[in-house]
């Protein structure tokens, strides 16, 4: 991310019907919904070209979208990073916010990748159009990688360009007529695609929660898993676990629990297991180990964390043919469908990427990167648990979720930010059950942990 | 495309709720309605799998997916080649159906690629996340190459994946409220990604249409250019220019009429500019240069069919700042809201070779990839001229359109397989207008197109 898109992101107030057009470059753009009255300096801004143009279309704006709160969380968090370097041009700010992967891609994936392309300057190494679903040896290759036992074949994967893109495919799939229930806190692309498809009422302000959503709460009290026992029956369940922002990971009991309330119910899982390989105990890393699972269930997940491919795009959905709707199709018929439809592939270069991470030696050079932004973790835990903090995560995931009792989240995090140039992401971002929590990423080069670690210690000392 | 793909490639009959597993991964998957009586072979296939799974989700199928007519036309293709070859094992098939590109990529633009790929290696060279519109160079180097002195700007550049799904991210922004028009034969894509939203009603089997479509009619008499003034006004005009499947491009004072129907109207023309630069006249490249253009219409585009690129997916689409909602929002506020919640960005590989075909040197060996390819359409165009048949397209389009009036699109893509082997496209698969009509692709390499003129030279002497 260049000190350039940082310096072009901002964000509108709630009210505003208009942004500026260089609000659209904002350089992350993960949607939440941020309370209004903490933004602080925002404001409608007019534009030249609004002044000038008159003419309008008489197409309707998308009410789904409309609902849509106007605030990002990550381009929110640039913003007040960007007016905190103005403010102090000489301090070296470092990011543990975004959760974006700094250390560079092993040589034997990149080598493949650079291999491929040159390749395709050659008759015998050029390709055109692929399988929508994937080249045939990566959806093998994952399926005997991560999936082996499991009962999950190569047809049953789909490749993608991310577990972001498919989880709206996904939303598409299902349509406006589903009810959807989520893990509170949990990562915003779930609650916004499912608001732009239709599926939500609008926007409560006074409980920051869209009408027609079941909010699971996810507490250090329950244990960072929902009490079933009071959860509405949903249409939808989606489920990240190791989770994104807690870094709670279910246990095999909690699973089976999950699973067996799914099928009492008759609910479809989507869960995203874009963390697995952070996992340190032996908690399941897939839905798919959990018996009746595929009934029930559908898995996303990425090589974005693993292989450090955020910028390379490579992920894959899994939808058993055994999971059918109430009329008997299976699921993965249509998700097919929109997946050929609306998509056309992951790139070439990318696969032929992902299928070096599961050769040998790449999935060895994949773990040690994970191993790296593991140790990282432990330094932000040890840090803040010398300081007397609760903290929560980070044992299987690669992010710590610091409780901060009776405060707010952005308080917090404009604290942080102030007196030790260290950015991280404000809990209430990920949902209303983050509120009073600060999320610590990972990700970044060790001296930059370090060096946060050491400031960290003299706020709080 | 491999042949392991090709055989596994299928298709059910219109009327089954059930596909076998293996039809999930039918290499090639636009999809357009297939008349049922005219499948053939087709049946419903039950799996074992489907014999033994008793449990159901309570989850119902979005109807919407629902009225998608089963049939998809490219697996159709596909599957009556691969039948074509179980009975002739010894032919020398060749494809000038799907169009996909098949000539190599070239080396300056891969090797860009590729140092781009072993870049990620290294500290400097490394990069996670990117902005989800795009890397600035690229989206600068799109807007000075493509819409020069036309008022388009860096910023109103989304880089994509790929048109089609760019096509799906649009039809997601305007959600289940809108009505759509579209030329008649067309990319299927466009009616599908409609269907799929919800804008539409069920498919009539009698007109083979679906009801809430307008669909433009676009033939030999009117120039391949629809009359406007029986056209209903629609929300949204899907127009392709050089258009897919005719090889049709609308003149200068055609476009121009189009842009004042919409204007009148308030409508938002979608203008697909995927073979714009195939275009041997000075017919307009883009519709931005038609004044007032950017008030009423969104402009997709890719690298597909420039640079090779259908593997290694990228494109781009212009939303004008100037386009607005009848509520006065810019539709690109809300598009970049969908980019950023629904997307994550092309790969930063392909976005280096993007840049790459963009620089001098790029894009001249672009050019010449394109000359080649419009050599091989003069060819095919000759053939069928000095057969005596009536030929549209080519001139402009890699696509020949050849007339064989009276005759269905299916009949003659079954005798010309049979007797010359080469698979073709029949045109009512882009829709009823395009019944009695074959599309010849020019995407193969010369040696194929030349023995494919040959047998056609043959067979219609």
């Amino acid at each position: 991310m260049s000190l350039q898109s940082h310096l072009t992101a901002s964000i509108s107030s709630s009210s505003s019907q208009f942004l500026a057009p260089s609000n659209f470059n904002s350089s992350r753009s993960v949607s939440v919904s941020v309370p209004t009255k903490r933004l602080g300096t925002c404001r409608c801004v007019a534009t030249p070209a609004e002044e000038k143009t008159t003419y309008k279309t008489k197409v309707s704006r998308n009410a789904n979208i409309a609902k849509l709160q106007a605030g990002y969380l990550f381009p929110e968090v640039a913003r007040r990073r960007n007016a905190h370097l103005a403010k102090y041009p000489d301090a070296k700010v470092i990011s543990l916010g975004i959760g974006d992967t700094t250390e560079p891609i092993p040589e034997v994936i990149t080598s493949a990748m650079s291999k491929r392309s040159y390749g395709l300057s050659t008759l015998e190494g050029y390709s055109g159009y692929g399988a929508e679903q994937g080249e045939r040896p990566l959806r093998a290759a994952i399926a005997s990688t991560f999936y082996k036992d499991l009962g999950i074949e190569e047809d049953d994967i789909f490749v993608s360009d991310g577990a972001k893109c498919d989880i709206s495919r996904l939303q598409i799939v299902f349509g406006s007529d589903v009810t959807m229930a989520v893990q509170d806190p949990s990562y915003p692309a779930y609650v916004d695609s499912s608001v732009i498809m239709g599926q939500t009422g609008q926007y409560q302000k006074d409980v920051q929660k869209y009408a027609n959503i079941e909010y699971m709460k996810c507490t250090p009290e329950n244990g960072f898993f929902p009490d079933l026992s009071t959860v509405a029956r949903t249409d939808i369940i989606f489920f990240c676990s190791p989770n994104n922002p807690t870094g709670a990971a279910a246990t095999r009991e909690q699973l089976t629990r999950l699973v067996r309330f799914a099928k009492d119910n008759g609910s479809i899982i989507v869960y995203d297991s874009a963390y697995a390989m952070y996992m340190s105990n032996d908690n399941p890393r897939s839905i798919f180990e959990i018996p009746g699972a595929k009934e029930v269930a559908i898995e996303t997940a990425s090589f974005s964390k693993y292989a450090g491919f955020t910028g390379v795009r490579l992920g894959w959905t899994v939808v058993p043919k055994q999971l059918l709707f109430s009329d008997g199709s299976p699921i993965a018929k249509d998700f097919n469908r929109i997946v050929c439809t609306c998509f056309n592939g992951a790139s070439n270069i990318s696969q032929a990427g992902g299928l070096a991470c599961l050769s040998p030696e790449g999935f060895k050079a994949m773990q040690e990167v994970i191993g790296f932004y593991k140790q990282n973790t432990e330094i932000i835990m040890e840090t803040f648990n010398s300081l007397g903090f609760k903290v929560y995560g980070g044992t299987n995931a690669p992010y710590v979720w610091v409780h901060f009792p009776g405060r707010s989240s952005w308080d917090v995090f404009a604290e942080i930010l102030e007196k030790t140039h260290v950015v991280t992401t404000p809990g209430s971002g990920f949902g209303p059950g983050g509120e009073g929590f600060i999320r610590v990423s990972a990700f970044g080069h060790r001296e930059n942990v370090l060096e946060a670690c050491r400031r960290f210690k003299q706020l709080y000392k």
